[in-house]
This record gives C-alpha cells, sequence and structure tokens, in this order.
C-alpha cells in the first residue's frame, strides 16, 4: 500500500507515530514561516504541516503544489495547538519528512467542496470530479449502505438474489422498450427489461418461493427529472402468499431500513387506506401524512344556496389550513394564481377565514350566512384562527388541485419535517382503467395482477368497479414500490387478456411461454418492486434521483460524461444488418 | 400465509403438531389402504399420509392427484414407522385432515428428478421446470451464496458497491458491442458494457479507492459453450496500490469463499509464478496445478542424434507420467490420436517406457541409446515404473500440445480431485502482443494497462519484451480473473495509444474523456475482475456456466424458452429510424 492509514483515521492516540497518508489536495495555506496543505480522500481530511526553518526545500516544493494534487506525505504525528473539533482528525496533524506528487492537477473546472460554483451541465461533464464533493460522496455511500441493508435484510427471511436476463423479449406493447439488434440472426432484437416480471413470476413455478433482486430496468420514454433510461428496482416475489403476508414482509424491510440508516425505530404497524378512501381523503394516491390536513366534501353543504359557480359543479371540497386566519389578502391572492396554473388547473380559491376575534370572512360572503359557513368549518373541522381554503369543479380534477394545494400550504406551514418519515400502505386498487382513446380497459398495475376474489362477479357487470389485490407503499408522498397478488391460473389469465382487448393469438405470441408455464402447477404468488433510486433520494433528502446515482444521464438521455448516445462506424451498422433511415 | 412450515422443517420434536404444507407432488404411492404423496418445496420433501379406513374420500381425493400438482395439506405430524434416514424430515410424516389442490399440473415434458430423461433442447425450453430439480437447484443456490458472501467480505475490508451504467458508449474497436439505438436521438446508439472499466477508473479519480460490483457485461460473439452474451463478473479497483497488495487483497476474497463455501482453510499463499515460467512448465497460461508432471525441455538432450524428425525441430519436450510404465500399445496409440487431433496439432508422440524390469522401451530406439534415453529420464524426473511422452515442433505450439497432453494423463491418472481446489496466481504477462495480421500490437490486456516500471526501456527497443504490471488468478486449471495495475498518467496513456497504432484523434475520440479525467489528479490505482459464472462453476464441480445461470441462452445466443431474439415490429423499427437490409 502507498499508504499506512486514510486522511480520516489518526487521532491524538496516534501522536508521534510515522505515518504516510495519501490523497488530494483540498487547500493550502502559507503562514509567515510555515505552509498548511488539508489532504483529503474518501474517509476525511488531514492537516500536513512544512516548516520553512526546519526544511525550507521541503515547504517550497509544498509551496507550489495546487488544489486536487494527488500527493503522497510521510512524516509524524502531532497534536495541533489550534485544534478543530469540527472535524474527526481535528486534534493532530503531519510535521511532513518526505513529500510526493504522484500525479499533478490542472485547475478543476468548479471548487470541489461542499457548495460548489459548478452548474449542472458542467458538474455533469466532470461527473467524476463531482463525485469528489462531500454531498455527491455521501449520496454514493448512502445508496450502497441502502442496498447492502436490504439485502442483509431479506437474506435474514431465507429471500434469495436471482439475476434475470437483461436480453430478453420485446412484446409489441413496449413502445417503451430499448432494443438491441442481434448480430447473429439478422433483423432480429432482443429487448432490455423494464421489470424481471415474467422472469420473478418463472422463478416461482420453478419453487424459488422467496426471491429478490437490486436490479438494473430500462425505460424508453421521455425522461422528466425523476426518471432515467436505466434505474435501479429492488424487485421481490413470494409463493404461498397472501396480501398481508407481502404488506407485512416488506414493512419489516422499510422499518429495517428506518433503524439502520435513519436511525429511527417505527412504532407500530404502518396504517393502510383502500385506493378509494384515500384519494377522498388526500385528492391523490400518493398523499404525503406527515400531515393532516384532510380534503372534505362540502358538495352536499355548499350547493344550492344560489352561488352560480357552485351550483353548476359536480364537486366541492376543501382543506383547512390550521393557523391560517392569519393569511393576508397578497398571501390569498398569490395562493389564488397557484391553484390556476395550469398543472393544477383550477378556476379559483374561496377562502373562509376564522378569524381569532370570532368575525369570519370569506370571499363568498354574499352567497353565504354566517350559519352556512359554521358548517363548513365544522365539517372541516375548523376552529378560531384557521382558513379554509375550498375549490370546485369536476371531481377528479378538483381532488387533484386540492391534492396541490394540500403540499402547497403544507410546504408554507412548514409541517413537512424532512427528518420524519410516515409510510402507508395504499390498498384495493382499481384493476381496471377505462382508455376514451382506445375504447377499452387498461390494467392499471398490470396484466397480472389478480382480482379481489370478492369482486370476481363485476367482471360481468361493472370491469371498472373491480378491486384489484394490488398495493402500493408511499412515504411522505413518494411512491416508494408497488405490487401485486398475481394470477396463477391459466384460465383467468387468459380471461384478463380478452378483459384487456388481447385476440387469443396476440396473448399467445407474447405471453404464451408464461401461459404455458401455468399449467405446469404453478403456486399462488405476489410480490412488489420498489423504485430503489427514489428510495435512496427520498432518505437522502432530494427529490432528484439523479444525485443518487454515479452515472446519470441528463433530461434527453445524454451522458454528457462520455458523450453518448453517438453514431456507429458504417461497418457496425452493416455487422448488425441495419441502416439508419429519417424519421 | 398459507402454510405453517416448510416441507422441509419438521422433526420428531414437531410430533402432534398440526401443521400446513404446502408444495408440488414429487410422487405418491398407493399401498393397500395407505397412500402417500410425497410433497417437495425448495427446503424439502415431506411425506403425507392418507388412511382409507379413517378417510375414504379425503383418501380417493389424494389418488386423484397427479406429478407436480401444487397442493396444500393440513394434518398432524407423526413419528413414521418406516423411518427414512437420508432425508431431514425422514423420521416424521403428515397424517392428513384437509387437502387443497391449489393448482393441477399436465404431466411434465421431461421427470423432474434427481436426474432427468429430457434433452439440453427440452429443458432450456422448459428452463422453470429443469429448476425445480434438485441438482439445478442448488446451483442456483450456489451462485446466491457465493455473491452473499463475496459482497460481505469485500464490505468487510471497505470496499463499496457502486453501479455503474449499462448504456454506454460504443467505439469502433468494439465489433463485439451490443448496441442500443436512441429513439430520441434517432441514428445515435448506445452500447452495452463488455466491462465497467473506464467506469471503475473514473471512480478511483472519485475518490472511491475501493469499488466492487457484481454485475452483468455483455459480449456479442459467437458464443461456445463456456460463453453467453451476458455474463457476470465481480469487477474490483483499488487505489493508491502496487500489484501485491491487490494479490493479498483478493486473495484474501478466494480465501474467504474456500472457506464458506467449500468449507476449507487455505493454508499459507497462493503460488506465484511469471508467465515465461509457467508457459515453460506446463505450456499454458491456465495450468491445472493439482497435479505436478511439469514439462520438461529435452530439446538440447535429444538433438543431433540423428532422429531427423527431432533435428530438423525448434523445441523437444515432453512429461513423465508417473507409474505410466504399464500402458499398453493399445493406449499409447490412443494417446498418439489424442494429440494428433487438429485441435491439439501435434504430428506425433515418442515415448519411453521405464520398465518395472529394469528395461527401457522407446518408440526411438534405433535413434537413442540407453545412456541417451536415461539423461531424458533424468531430466524428467523419471523413475522405473514411468514412462515419458515426448512431442516436438514449433515451440508455442508443441508447449499447447504438451499442455492438453497433461491434463489428458491427469484425467487418465486420475490427478484432478475435484474436492482439491489449487490456486495459482500468474504474473507479469506480455504487455503487449505482436499482430501478424495487422503488422501492429495489441495490448494483451487492456489498454489501460501498465507496464512494469524495470521494463520500460524496451519500449524504444524490444515492446514485445516488456512484462506488464498484469496478473491472472488460475484455479485448477480455470482462468477465474485478471487484472492489472492501470497507467494512471496521461502522457504515458498517450504514448501506449501510440504504440498500439491509435491516431491521437482516435485515442481522443475514444479515450478522450478518460484521458481528459488524468489531468485532474487520478491516484495511482489497479484492479482485477472474476468471471463469476465461472467460478461458480468452478465450485459447482461443472464446466458449463450455462447450469449456473437461471435463464441462459443457448449455444446460438437464443433464449429458447421465451424464443428471442425476435422480431420487431414496423412500428418500432419505423420508431427508431431503422431498416432492416439484407448482409
Amino acid at each position: 500500500m502507498l499508504r499506512t492509514h486514510t486522511c480520516g483515521e489518526l487521532r491524538l492516540s496516534n501522536k508521534e507515530r510515522e505515518v504516510t497518508l495519501c490523497g488530494w489536495v483540498q487547500k493550502s495555506r502559507d503562514l509567515g514561516g510555515m505552509t498548511f496543505i488539508d489532504i483529503r480522500d474518501r474517509y476525511g481530511i488531514t492537516q500536513l504541516v512544512f516548516n520553512m526553518k526546519t526544511d525550507a526545500g521541503l515547504c517550497n516544493k509544498a509551496r507550489k503544489i495546487g488544489r486536487e494534487y494527488v500527493i503522497s506525505a510521510t512524516g509524524t504525528v502531532k497534536e495541533r495547538s489550534n485544534k478543530n473539533l469540527n472535524i474527526s482528525t481535528g486534534e493532530i496533524e503531519i510535521m511532513v519528512k518526505e513529500l510526493k506528487v504522484l500525479n499533478p492537477s490542472e485547475v478543476p473546472p468548479f471548487t470541489i467542496e461542499e457548495k460548489t460554483d459548478g452548474g449542472e451541465e458542467l458538474r455533469m461533464k466532470y461527473r467524476y470530479l463531482d463525485l469528489r464533493r462531500n454531498p455527491m460522496k455521501n449520496n454514493i455511500i448512502l445508496r450502497y449502505e441502502m442496498a447492502r441493508e436490504v439485502r442483509k435484510y431479506l437474506d435474514s427471511i431465507g429471500f434469495i438474489e436471482i439475476e434475470t436476463p437483461v436480453l430478453i423479449k420485446s412484446t409489441p406493447e413496449g413502445a417503451r422498450d430499448f432494443v438491441v439488434p442481434s448480430r447473429l440472426k439478422a433483423g432480429e432484437f432482443y429487448a432490455l427489461p423494464q421489470s424481471p416480471q415474467t422472469f420473478k413470476q418463472l422463478l416461482m413455478i420453478s419453487g424459488f418461493d422467496k426471491y429478490f433482486q437490486i436490479v438494473k430496468c430500462f425505460r424508453d420514454e421521455d425522461f422528466r427529472s425523476d426518471r432515467q433510461p436505466e434505474f435501479t428496482q429492488i424487485d421481490c416475489e413470494m409463493s404461498f402468499v397472501e396480501r398481508d403476508d407481502i404488506l407485512e414482509t416488506f414493512e419489516g424491510l422499510a422499518k429495517h431500513l428506518f433503524k439502520k440508516i435513519k436511525k429511527f425505530d417505527y412504532e407500530g404497524t404502518f396504517p393502510r387506506l383502500p385506493y378509494v378512501e384515500v384519494i377522498e381523503k388526500y385528492g391523490t394516491d400518493k398523499p404525503d401524512t406527515r400531515f393532516e390536513m384532510l380534503v372534505q366534501d362540502i358538495t352536499e353543504l355548499a350547493k344550492g344556496k344560489g352561488f352560480k359557480i357552485f351550483d353548476s359543479v359536480e364537486y366541492i371540497g376543501g382543506i383547512c389550513a390550521k393557523g391560517g386566519a392569519g393569511y393576508s389578502r397578497k398571501q390569498l391572492d398569490a395562493l389564488t394564481d397557484f391553484v390556476r396554473k395550469p398543472q393544477i388547473g383550477a378556476n379559483g380559491l374561496v377562502y373562509v377565514k376564522l378569524n381569532s376575534d370570532g368575525t369570519v370572512k370569506s370571499s363568498v360572503d354574499k352567497f353565504f350566512s354566517r350559519e352556512d359557513l359554521n358548517k363548513w368549518a365544522e365539517k372541516m373541522n375548523g376552529v378560531t384562527g384557521d382558513v379554509l381554503l375550498i375549490l370546485a369543479g369536476e371531481r377528479t380534477k378538483t381532488l387533484f388541485a386540492l391534492s396541490k394545494l394540500r403540499l402547497e400550504m403544507g410546504k408554507q406551514l412548514k409541517l413537512m419535517d424532512k427528518d420524519t418519515f410516515a409510510p402507508l400502505w395504499i390498498v384495493d386498487f382499481p384493476l381496471l382503467e377505462w382508455d376514451e382513446e382506445n375504447q377499452r380497459y387498461h390494467a392499471m398495475h398490470h396484466p397480472f395482477t389478480s382480482a379481489r376474489k370478492d369482486d370476481h362477479h363485476l367482471f360481468a357487470t361493472d370491469p371498472g368497479k373491480i378491486r384489484a389485490n394490488a398495493y402500493d407503499l408511499v412515504i411522505n408522498g413518494v411512491e416508494i414500490g408497488g405490487g401485486s397478488i398475481r394470477i396463477h391460473d391459466k384460465q383467468e389469465q387468459a380471461e384478463m387478456f380478452r378483459h384487456l382487448g388481447f385476440t387469443k393469438e396476440e396473448a399467445e405470441k407474447q405471453f404464451g411461454f408464461l401461459m404455458n408455464a401455468f399449467q405446469y402447477g404453478a403456486p399462488p404468488h405476489g410480490g412488489i418492486a420498489f423504485g430503489f433510486d427514489r428510495w435512496v433520494a427520498l432518505f437522502g433528502g432530494s427529490n432528484s434521483i439523479r444525485d443518487y446515482m454515479a452515472f446519470p444521464k441528463n433530461t434527453a438521455g445524454r451522458d454528457i460524461m462520455i458523450d453518448t448516445p453517438s453514431l456507429l462506424s458504417d461497418e457496425q451498422l452493416k455487422e448488425l444488418s441495419l441502416k439508419v433511415v429519417n424519421k
């Protein structure tokens, strides 16, 4: 080893020891007869000292060394007179005897400090330098620690990790599949998996009753800030289970991560809410439950009082912002602007202030009596000092807008503590979604999801009402994972494909191997998949999954560091029997 | 859970307990008034009993159940009168009260037993059934356990696992890259990594001084029995190290696996041999060192005695097969046929039997005196009872043929004990290989490998003689892994590309981002990558890596279970701006 210790390791107890450290120059300072260099590696920072009086040659050498040079320094551990108690090595310094430049460095394109002056694009291009910064380094370490703890926990309860193939089969539905041309079979293609779904089901049929895999998945779609063309799933499947077994098993995993990574014990069991109820209460199926502020339906109370806007709509609902009666006219106008943004889509905002002096002030005083407004307040649990914020319109759209307004108020009232983690299981998702455009049903989760037994009769009468054996885990408003109990009966699977508008031939062609497998003893099974990148980002306290990947693509799906995607040589294209044509 | 216990769990201590088991019907037997069903899951087999006298209905139901049906059985644990001590549950059986068919099964296309009657093709098509068989199931579990132990060990010594991207950049040299067309950027492509080489080097530049990853890699080449288009590497890299640090670190990993997986403590350190010496002694750089039988050069001794074949060749060498003097004429003829096979390529075989009666019998008695032959025997450590087997010809080819003959004799003389593991580090590989066809040098390992410092002067005079800072780990004749100390200096890397015949522009275009990164403080670093599939196969006792992958491709690169690669729809091709043309 070129070093005896790391830069985060030495303490007063190592005093007078001769050591060799290797690392990068964080910064250097010349103070009269002394030169100080902070040397950095993955583990920390240690101060090196050079004395002009005792070794002018060495000190002069040290003075020529710039930021980010890679150096090796040998010397003696000394107690610092000026201790820095903010860092773990701050009580000591190294009096250097020998200094080697292992590699010089150009001046980096941005400063490599906690906070950097580098723009997004520049930092992506020099990702390897950005990863030297503490916040980025810690993100990557957090990711590793979470992966390690996931594996440790699942291993401890009998799961085994099995690698499924990356070169699989494209399905006509898979407009979002990345494909891979085969050189040996001209004109044929593999596809990269959007998930290992069918393979994990086949593994259940093989008898591996507890499978997991931390696995790359791929989706060729337009990439928003929280999407990447390649992303990582914690993919899990179990046999001989029912829904609650899955929920309990993976609640255990989440609690393990809370404990090991976020260092707290989650008490009790995670709340569970049916989809219908969660939409009613929060306006969204990804609610942030760190704070209450439930949506209340006041349609019955607010209709028929002569306020035309309310009288003509399907739904009127609102939230009560605790302590918000002090909101100024300006603040309320800003909220009105907020809900009118196209991506929120409300037409306007009605407010009712329950002033501390006992008066009630609303934007609809003309149409509603004090008694009317009191009834609203009562329904919405509003008390003196609160403000009621009310939206009206088509039910689904209004609930959506209320969910956004609720989040905004949560933010403004500082109800979203970043150290609080509020998990929620959402269960009983609808099995099918009606697709207006194609006039047919889509599977809300995926076509392998089973319906709740007590809803099977609805296939004949009202398929849209069928509840699936499907569930999501949401933490602080982030959908961390989702899954379902699968169909394991060939006949039931065939019927599901029929409901989804597949012809028998299409179903056979795309999923024949799975349906065939169902004939040879498929066990009851179900599973879940977690978005690992998102979970890491949630625990890291950021919205951007990119910050938690070592080498992500930008929002255009491009790796600007290595500059890809890129053109192939004609030779390569010819070998693949391909020609690029214009769109 | 649909079960209270697994089928491998119950013991006499559970006697009289009411339990529910789920699993597959391994087999059933009707014996007079009793029916027995062996129920199987991942954990074992348990015997179910049905009694015609006490419950004729249930017993009749049981009798209708076929092989591979998935059932659930509830009953009481009873002590068996007829104990089967070969299985861990063999002392008990379940007297069944309730039986459910969870899913019936067609008659499987091959028997699901330790040994099956299914051919290779059929078993690949129904891979999910083949994986139910104990040997295949155990292979997959072995693979998991090895991956787990690799992670555990590397974690314990400070390595962190970091995911590198799967969608990377193709290089013109990369005729063997799989490529992925980009939909967003018509005409541009990603490539799948043959290894994360450049990314792990960038991680070193980022300061992650101990990186590893168990990672899928991809190579689009003709697939032999031990090659797969996608395969798994244990990819590792370290900073601030020299060669011996890497060897010691990963010798530790290998010993950990010997201990945890193969249950033995390897004593001492692994032998290390320079490339030149290993070729001289074994004729190959992948020697099986479970047995000695070294190759000896007898060129000097055997030339100039009037035997024309020997007099005209570059090299004469042989091995001494201990105790082989008893080989019959027929056996020796068979060996001659063996070495003459085109893939071995020798012209003939000379033998010298050192008979137990003191006589010496050789195929070249006419040309060599007893004294001559004694000298050979002495050089080759041959004693009474042995046979010397000698080949002659061009040096490299003859050494290769001797290496094959040595292996064959090792097999015939039963010197390759499957429970013995003989590791060997091979060091000092040549840096460059001369490519006759293109009249230029190739990197023997890869272009990022550094030369030994003491050989740098040879760049000017004899590049072919330069020894690289490169090493392989070979166990029992299988190349398990290899790596090198990398170049970390921009100038040195640029020169290496020049020696390899890259123009400055080509080097810049393909590896500009890495060369650029070298300017910003690249630490000295090096690493190693292990072929995980091969290592698992070695520990599992097989040559075929396919048997240790859950869903491998066949030798044509095809997954015959899901039938891929396959055609894309015109719609998909159009979206990708691609057209398939004839070769």
